[in-house]
């Protein structure tokens, strides 16, 4: 196989395809998304059969569990991608909205209308329900998609690309506004990021290595999501409780998640007073604690190295630093934040006003959890992802960020003078 | 000199200003601007001196009279960088607009904050005003920069960077908010556009060939401005009147700016009738035509191949074609546009609506001269350039394009269940 030419020629499809499913109107789309949703249900047999073959090749080529438990389509994971798709299909439709119609001195009238961006691609790993989310919000927001799976879940990808495919035909929509790679050779994802001409921009999901090697190599614009090393600040003036069930929550909700606090940083006045009884909370849920000297003279815990303060642990593991007040906190995570979520726990106006200026995140919080940073808790309806970059779509990624806005003007036979 | 260690030196004090920059008031930033236009008024006698020996050397070195031209420092070019300063001043600060403010329910209020991107990498040609114009909108929008300008132009560049610094100083601002190269080796813009640790976007400005160079080898953002190859379509529903005094306008009314109409399209249900009226003015004008079959059939033309619907002439130089209805004129426009700026002339509502939304370009219009195309015109108070990109920024660009949102959350001790 020509992996150039095949590129190629999905980028074209693809290309074609997006100029109709941008003039598609939103009763089209929603049909589209329903008719995939209807077809999964019908075809979920098939999936199952294709999904084995996947778990039976991972267990040949020795895929440890937790890799086989993200690649096996249950049938809750089938139930969620139903729910899923009729979810989206009931969002309201970003493309064609008109905002910030003005007259201008000229007398033409100018503003600006919501767009799609065009050909979409999205690269992930193996959880093969990903297809369908990417394919739905892409669809949803009026743009095709080109999407490139892991190898692991090849034959669960295809299976369901099927279902879209008949979903998008019940609508009248091309097949191709929705293609599922159908090749697992690297050299793919090499064409597909530098294809300009076919592809507008790329979401990849998955680890920190796919992410930085994508973004390295890629000609063509990519909404990235590097690491989650997020912070809560609790301040002299907090609140002890809060202060409490705050940073509790931001660490043990979820050992997993981008959005989990991994540094708790506390002021050193209060140092005294709150360390002990955030750490008799921390243990209680049995999460080791890593501290900086001043925080090893109040508590246990083990000596923090600097590498602690860039790790993204994913796990029950948490470094604790005490700070100089306000200053050090900002200090502090402006130097080792990801840039990603960062709260601070405080009563005092003028140091909420601050943090919330200088700190450089994506999401910077007051009085609330790190956990909350994400589309569905901020109301944008569903996430393609959290972007960590700072230009075109920043933090949680909802179907908005997958458009953009032209200007439109409209005259009376105006000229310029 | 080590251009890597000089640029990496560069890239750190830009990187450390812009959080300064980021946290100083309106006021301040305002100050500066305006000081910095102090110190322009106060130096005429040094900037013209400086701007000599640029001309000088280029003389010496064959620039063309274009050049040189564009090269020279007059006193009224001085009045307009003053004039240009002191406008900016008086623009509304973008910075910590918040907007979207809503309560979830989980009792989070979640919305949006304007900041800067941080640090914007200005790659430039020739004219060295560009110097004072590009770093007072970066400076107002918060950010700091980094400015590259043509090797012709380094003698005027640095005397207006001392301008800047004296004025920055002046404020209480650092002087490394703004800094320009001081080599004109190239190996500097290499170094520019691949320090993401550093440069969060970069800007070129200057022709096709620069951009093109700068986006293939940058590993920063790039907000790119190609060319603009912008359409009039005259429909069959068209007012004769507007049709004519806005074609007219949009080639004639300056013939080398990107927002100039290149190609004129007719509906072929009217070309009998508006061809001969149209061709009339446009040859009083001095316009040549070079028209397709069906155009030449009706008036006098050159014959115009392939390479003239491509063709961004900057010239007196007009492409005609022909084209079956509206469906015609879009599938041209999608086909051959640069997405830039394109208009359709018609009084009928359902092919306005149509030409809206199918046509995919930065900006799109009824009834009114492509020339409005302009950060000015639009009421963005100043512009950076044109963007022919589809994410971030998208057509005109002003001190918002230089600016990002992240999300801001308000708790109350709020945890997520």
């Amino acid at each position: 196989m020509d992996i150039a030419a095949y590129m190629s020629e999905v980028g074209q499809q693809a290309r074609a395809a997006a100029t109709l499913v941008a003039r598609s109107t939103t009763a089209v789309r929603n049909k589209a998304l329903l008719a995939t949703a209807e077809m999964l249900d019908q075809s979920r047999s098939e999936l199952v059969a294709a999904n084995a073959k996947d778990l039976q090749k991972g267990r040949e080529n020795g895929l440890d569990d937790a890799m086989l438990d993200r690649l096996e389509l249950t049938p809750q994971r089938i139930d969620t991608m139903i729910e899923g798709l009729r979810q989206v299909a009931s969002l309201p439709d970003p493309i064609g909205e008109i905002t910030d119609m003005t007259y201008r001195p000229s007398g033409i009238q100018v503003g600006k209308m919501r767009v799609p961006l065009g050909v979409i691609g999205i690269i992930y790993e193996s959880r093969p329900n990903v297809t369908v989310e990417a394919a739905s919000l892409c669809l949803k927001s009026g743009n095709a998609t080109i999407l490139r799976g892991g190898s692991e879940s090849i034959n669960s990808n295809q299976a369901i690309a099927g279902c879209i495919a008949r979903g998008l035909a019940e609508a009248g929509l091309p097949e191709t506004a929705v293609q599922v790679v159908e090749t697992t050779d690297r050299a793919a994802v090499g064409e597909l990021i530098t294809m300009p001409q076919y592809v507008d921009v790329i979401v990849p999901r998955g680890g920190k290595g796919l992410i930085e090697r994508i973004s390295n190599d890629a000609k063509v614009p990519v909404i990235k999501h590097l690491d989650g090393v997020c912070h809560v600040y609790v301040d002299s003036h907090a609140d002890p409780e809060k202060a409490l069930s705050v940073a509790v929550n931001a660490k043990t909700h979820r050992y997993g998640t981008c959005n989990t606090m991994e540094t708790l940083l506390v002021d050193q006045e209060i140092a005294e007073d709150i360390l002990p009884l955030l750490a008799s909370a921390f243990v209680e849920k049995g999460v080791e604690l890593r501290g900086c000297e001043q925080t090893r003279a109040i508590i246990s815990a083990v000596e923090a190295t600097e590498a602690d303060w860039e790790a993204e642990y994913l796990a029950p593991i948490l470094a604790v630093r005490v700070v100089e007040g306000l200053d050090g906190a900002i200090e502090h995570i402006n130097q080792y934040s990801s840039q990603h979520t960062d709260s601070i726990i405080t009563e005092n106006y003028t140091r909420a006003r601050r943090f919330l200026t200088e700190v450089d995140s994506s999401s910077v919080m007051v009085n609330a959890s790190t956990r909350f940073a994400d589309g569905f808790e901020y109301g944008l309806g569903a996430e393609i992802g959290i972007s960590t970059d700072k230009i075109h779509a920043r933090g949680p990624v909802g179907l908005e960020g997958l458009t953009s806005q032209k200007y439109v003007v409209f005259g009376d036979g105006h000229i310029r003078n």
